[in-house]
């Protein structure tokens, strides 16, 4: 089962990486960028046999080490929600 | 127009900060861990009308800076594949 985790920092949090690009993409000639956050996406294959399970034990893998509560919010999203719209692109 | 773009390591390009994770994952007990590698979510506001619009200027965002087409792959996906799924959840 493939899940993919979306790690983000928090609404309040200075993304300074993201402010970089932002104003690297603006250099380039960019100006209709409004705003510009970089996060990490982590791509796992997990031998869970039920989207559900996966879930769960991929959320306990977040609060464990992938996110740091502190500063970042996650999303998890399995194949299931992803697959027919991707292969429609 | 909200944008997302996804940048991760070509498949045949050696992960070393997935396999990290996934080691210590594994030390954490999760053992049912088959696969794992890290890539990055950028989420950029881009003040272009039409999502078809977005998606041709963020793509050249993407070949001129956010990716490194050597070792690096990226996926676009604006605000019209993601929110119905995100609204369902």
């Amino acid at each position: 089962m493939k899940v993919r985790v979306l790690v983000r920092l928090k609404p309040g949090i200075m993304d300074v990486q993201g402010a970089a690009v932002k104003r690297a993409l603006a250099g380039l000639g960019f100006s209709e960028l409004k705003d510009l956050r970089v996060g990490k996406v982590i791509d796992v294959d997990v031998a869970d046999a039920t989207p559900q399970e996966a879930r769960t034990r991929v959320g306990e893998m977040c609060r464990q080490l992938l996110a740091n509560p502190i500063l970042e919010d996650y999303t998890i999203e399995t194949v299931d929600d992803l697959a027919p719209r991707e292969a429609g692109r």
